[in-house]
């Protein structure tokens, strides 16, 4: 496989096509790919041996078990082998996105008649052995899973959790103006609600610099056990629906009642070609007009018969065009004879020896419906996205860090810096590098970014101030919906370009799902060698559990990271930057990056720096490491306790308390670890990133306590390092579900991690010191009482948190007024 | 406040109604309400102090954190006055669910104009102090949170994340025919995917015997920084849209261009009343006519401008009718004597002197406008869901249970078992008892329960066989959306019913987010004394991990339980029964409970069931036990090895290679611990289910090896017990992210998970097994080779293993062929 890419659309058919509207001979051509298409489908779900029949069928030539999903199928089958001619006859550079991704046979079937598979898979050959393995692997075990997964050629979309069809599809369309993407929609996944969103993609797209997406929305008329929605409203609400949706839709029903295939052929061929001629006009519309109005980009409606050609009736019982088709419909082929003479005659009504000679090798008048080379859209590289990636052009992160003289200055909101970085990264890649956000981009303080681009919008414009930094094509993607961000940045990063989504953490719980199913395809490319590495899937958020003043309770999750890091270590990475120049290191890091999902956490309101560009670099470099300017260790001896940290509000609320014991306890041997990378902290051999035994005893000793401050949920630190010798001494602060409250410090103290609680356990966990230091404890808890009964008075922090600054190094022997008067947590609104 | 539930909905105007069309003094009173209700609206925000403004307003009587959202609020408060002036001239019984959820100050200033909020907070009082607690308590610490929050009273619906408006609405509506609920859509949660599909609940709703949803979409136009897609679309377009979701839209624009207040007024009373008259006729034909064919119910587009009546202009940018309004628009009131003027001017626009008294008090004539009693929307009894809850009639799960006379047999689907106890509920309970399930409830193999009732389907019929179980009215509600059938059970549940909802495992994450803030709802209610508690949230996960042959990779994900215990500990509770009788036991307790999430995993397939009716009952009580007759324990003396398993797959492997290790090291003394309930597991600090110490000791001993098989992923178990004594002694097998192959057992060694590991890991860990029984480690080890050999082979389980039972008790003397001829794992398709 090269990287040359398809050649460009040319959307007009060729003068040399066939001619018009169709002869007979290119749709008996296209009879009998679908033919060919519906046997290899149905053999792949049934057959063991016999792939041709070329022996009366025997129940040993059945697959003991019998699984995969035929209902779908047939319809897949019909639109590729129509896709194929149009394809042919335009030079069309085509993708094929299956949303009923449980029709795997189907397009399995489809790659393997274009030659695709047999290239991809030697073994795999186009003769009756290579039927027979094609027939016996296909969910089977140590062979190819039942959906179009990773394995299938061709494929960006697996359909395995429904929903995310025309996301991806779009995706895939954004910047890639000479693409068409043939987006084919279950009327069960139509019933989903990212699905049920994704059809105002057509707003976002732009016609001139963008591809255009084909949407079929298939009313097979059934789901597992039921009738669909779509399928069950009036033809003329689903025409509203379609046009409310700013599509023109285009109604074809075909294959009831006994329709001849050929009639069903000829009307759908000349509708395809109505439809591609009216997006070919579009599309020359928008060369001479590049900021037309938004189009009414046509859209089919397509109904056919679940099940289509298969069984009509078993055992009595509608099968053909009923929910009875959905999996297997003959599931006891091998158990009654009547059921194996069904299948027989169900397999030989595709007439299979028309279509592949005494070799089994395809009739090559058949196989010629293909398009050539790239152009099949099983062999399209758009659609193995690694082929045509170009590196991503990255700014040297250090020009746009902050300057720190001092550890604690200045105040900078981290995220908004991180917009100025971006805003290069957007100059330097301005047709392959995307952001994408449910209309927080600019609440996630990212706004420089506009200094240079702007969000792509293309439902109507007002004559108003209102609508800034809106423009027909612009690198930022925001609609209200994470599921719609998440689909069109995997759409796009599956074919092969660079993106990242930000969003508040708490809601980044609403794509888990998708996240899920992301992750899940990079394990599995990360085993197929022809899947050539993607970037990875940046987030960055914000407006974190901590910072939630105007929202409060409902705001507050910090799970994401526990869910994340259940999937595969060797594909995702959690980072939390502890101030500006942390996050530009890292999220310089993450964008370079291939195959990962990259979880960044970092705040946006004004806070302070601690590391400048050299300490950062080194400090994210390592992932974790020991803050000496912020420990009081003597040279030679270990610390009397370690003081963890990890998240901005964590490592603020650490130093303070650090603040506290050198002022009050001088001669207190305290380590101060920050963590950035919070895969550091498990075991190598459960993570790339882990520290080994040693490395993590050295910096966390195995006999010292461990008062550890985190962003989340405590319990994912004594996840990730419970195999630890030092665990037994660690004590752990984080997140507790205790939210309604409205000032930073307030919201610290709800939970519990505030700097007077680290500093109690210290005090009650470092031998000898409970005596000794009683009155400091005290004070405290007095301070505690006194910080929260200042925010209850006053609506905001005692100005001795609020106002807190680290001291000076050099500046450590001077009390400042004691605990009390010494601390912080940023302020502002969100 | 008492449970007397409001009155039926006459639903037509009364006779005695003020005159149609509206005479000028209601009119008045509607504007005059509205004043008031952003006077107070505008006062929470900003207020500390003077809140009738009887002195010049002072930098010190404006909060200094100034918190909240603006935006959205006099629209809403627009629509409660009308709402208010039509309800009592209908003597409607009508809620009001707020989508745009973060107008809380309008919600709040609605319910202390009705007295309700007096009522329940008594402190709030209606004078002058009590409006100023009021404006000081909003976004404050130690106050109330921004957002319409549980402590609202009349709200079932936070809308602290978007997207469930409609989808709580129609749950709010099913089964309460006499209700009405008004469901503000903004158009911000209208690009939300779960919104997007919400609209079609029309389809599912019953007019005769369900209440009404009058969806009112809320075209503010903006979002937080950009403008949203449905404003921006042609007014056509829309109404195509909304006529294809089955509604049948009236348009109304309002408030801008300087329109006087009367004339909005008195058009949108007018349509209002065309509005409520459509859904009386509908409801009158229901009547005659129960099982009428789905009608166009009727919705309002409401276009207003965001931010309405407040600061047209801050700093000559446009602010009213834009995203500049979202938040708090003067943000720098304290800070700019000009901003302290504009707020002033503003704050003193809605003439606020008019309104109250000198005592602070509502000028009785516009308090007027409020319905009586229960009929105030802030004090319908629905919206307090627990005042109306009938605890539900629960059959004796006893009398379902499958009889157990030697472990191991019979074979049977526990789901399937577990449909037949729900018939039963479902006939005890026919008004107040509903299945949710996304197309699943026959594939959960729940199917029995058709035999008493229908799936709930008011979209198109067709005349054939594949419509079955399908009625105008039904308790199963089944559509391809689990966050529609996660909203409609919470709508459900939170206005006093009772519900279940069953998915597939791995697609139960699609409502992580859902789930955190229906957590979050209940986990609040726990502290607010007048919100009586509701029935739990019960889901039955099922086509679990292990067993998705048909699907493989995409649907395995075990990983929701690790989500849920993220929450408070004393709201969720999560079992794992390990057969059918324990299955039958766990659900008939959470059916019955309150105020909790109820996580239940259980399998689909045939599997053996191991305890009897009573031992079940006895064994789910406990939560967790050790099986004497699974073990070898010798009375009196410690085991040599705890095998410790929960989920009914890894029960199975556990109990096979208990059944090795009997036959094959008779001497070696195995503790069998099953467990249901996970959170047993966890120290009894942590979680109300938790074991003391103690208990854990002695059940799983201190210093013997525990090899522990779990159904998910293994680190949870390590996070539950990572403070037990015995912890370091604990091996967990679980899933492991390893998925793609189609045989259970193949499934199960892909993962680590099989019988043969768990020998293994017996023979590595108990002293001295290693040296003695190398020869049975090696034969683990072949026999594991021989099985997935056979399966790739086959395609089916080695019969050793598929046809494996747990030997009677009394014959574990006999050698029945050895490791290889001994396993199981259930059979069959999906």
């Amino acid at each position: 496989m090269t990287t040359t890419p398809a050649a460009p659309a040319a959307w007009q058919r060729r003068s040399d096509a066939t001619t018009a509207p169709l002869d007979a001979e290119t749709l008996e051509r296209v009879d009998a790919w679908w033919r060919a298409a519906n046997y290899l489908s149905v053999g792949q779900i049934y057959l063991h041996d016999n792939p041709l029949l070329r022996e009366p069928l025997d129940r040993d030539h059945v697959k003991p078990r019998l699984l995969g999903h035929w209902g779908t199928t047939p319809g897949l089958n019909f639109l590729y082998a129509h896709m194929n001619r149009a394809i042919a006859e335009r030079d069309l550079s085509a993708m094929y996105v299956t949303g009923p991704g449980h029709g795997g046979p189907g397009l399995v079937a489809n790659t393997y008649l274009e030659g695709t598979y047999s290239e991809t898979y030697p073994d795999i050959t186009q003769d009756a052995e290579g039927l027979r393995r094609l027939f016996r692997q296909f969910s089977f075990p140590g062979g190819i899973p039942s959906h179009v997964a990773p394995e299938t050629p061709g494929s960006i979309h697996e359909g395995g959790e429904l929903g995310y069809a025309l996301s991806h599809a779009y995706g895939a369309a954004f910047d890639n103006p000479d693409l068409l993407v043939l987006a084919v929609v279950g009327d069960g996944e139509a019933e989903t609600g990212p699905l049920a969103t994704s059809w105002h993609s057509n707003k976002f797209v732009n016609p001139a610099k963008d591809g255009v997406v084909l949407p079929v929305l298939h009313l097979n008329g059934y789901k597992i056990a039921n009738p669909t929605v779509l399928a069950r409203i009036p033809e003329e609400e689903l025409a509203d629906l379609m046009r409310g949706y700013g599509h023109k839709p285009h109604f074809f029903t075909g294959g009831f009642d006994g329709e001849d295939p050929a009639a069903v052929h000829r009307r759908f061929a000349e509708l395809l070609d109505v439809v591609l001629d009216e997006i070919a006009e579009i599309k020359a519309r928008a060369v001479d007009e590049p900021d037309m109005d938004r189009p009414a980009w046509p859209m089919i409606v397509f109904r056919s018969p679940k099940g289509w050609t298969g069984p009509k009736e078993i055992d009595g019982k509608r099968t053909e065009d009923s929910w009875r088709s959905h999996q297997v419909p003959l599931a006891s082929a091998r158990d009654t004879d009547e059921h194996l003479a069904d299948l027989e005659a169900w397999l030989r009504s595709y007439r299979a020896e028309e279509l592949f000679d005494d070799e089994g090798r395809l009739d090559p008048a058949v196989a010629s419906l293909a398009p050539a080379g790239h152009l099949r859209m099983s062999a399209n590289p758009h659609t193995n996205g690694g082929l045509v990636l170009r590196d991503l052009r990255l700014p040297d992160w250090r020009d746009f860090g902050v300057e720190v003289d001092v550890p604690g200055a200045p105040m900078t909101e981290a995220t908004r810096v991180l917009g100025k970085f971006l805003t290069e990264v957007v100059r330097l890649n301005p047709d392959n590098f995307r952001i994408f956000g449910p209309d927080e981009t600019a609440s996630n303080r990212l706004q420089d970014v506009y200094d240079v681009t702007d969000k792509q919008w293309n439902a109507g414009y007002l004559p108003t101030d209102a609508d800034d930094h809106l423009a027909r094509a612009g690198r930022v993607m925001e609609v209200l919906s994470e599921h719609q961000c998440q689909g069109w940045l995997e759409g796009y990063l599956l074919t092969g370009r660079h993106g990242m989504m930000s969003s508040y953490e708490a809601f980044i719980h609403i794509v888990d799902s998708m996240f899920n199913q992301h992750a899940k395809w990079l394990k599995v490319t990360n085993h197929i060698p022809w899947r050539r590495p993607i970037a990875s899937l940046n987030y960055l958020l914000s407006s974190h559990v901590w910072r939630q003043d105007h929202n409060g309770f409902s705001h507050q999750d910090p799970g994401f990271i526990d869910h994340v890091v259940n999937k595969k270590a060797d594909i995702i990475r959690v980072y939390l930057p502890p101030d500006t120049n942390t996050l530009l290191s890292t999220y310089a890091h993450v964008l370079g990056s291939k195959q990962y999902v990259n979880v960044v956490v970092a705040g946006k309101q004004p806070a302070p720096n601690f590391l400048g560009v050299d300490d950062a670099d080194r400090h994210c470099a390592r992932g974790l490491g020991i803050w000496e300017w912020a420990g009081t260790e003597v040279e030679g001896t270990p610390p009397d306790v370690v003081l963890g940290c990890a998240g901005d509000v964590p490592t603020l609320e650490t130093l303070a308390a650090a603040d506290i014991l050198r002022r009050n306890i001088p001669d207190l041997k305290v380590r101060v670890v920050n963590v950035v990378d919070l895969m550091r902290l498990q075991d190598e051999k459960e993570h790339p990133h882990g520290l080994s035994d040693r490395a993590f005893d050295t910096i966390f000793t195995t006999d010292r306590p461990i008062v550890f401050a985190y962003h989340g949920y405590p319990w994912l630190i004594h996840r990730l390092t419970y195999r630890r010798t030092g665990h037994k001494n660690l004590h752990v602060r984080g997140f507790k579900e205790e939210g309604t409250t409205t000032t930073p410090f307030d919201m610290v103290m709800l939970n519990d991690l505030d700097r007077y609680h680290l500093v109690m356990d210290v005090i009650d966990r470092v031998p000898g010191l409970a005596a000794r230091h009683g009155l400091l404890r005290q004070r405290m808890i007095d301070a505690r009482h006194e910080a929260r009964a200042y925010t209850r008075e006053h609506g905001e922090d005692i100005p001795a948190v609020a106002d807190w600054v680290w001291p000076d190094v050099g500046d450590t022997g001077t009390e400042r007024g004691g605990p009390t008067a010494s601390s912080a947590t940023g302020g502002d609104n969100e």
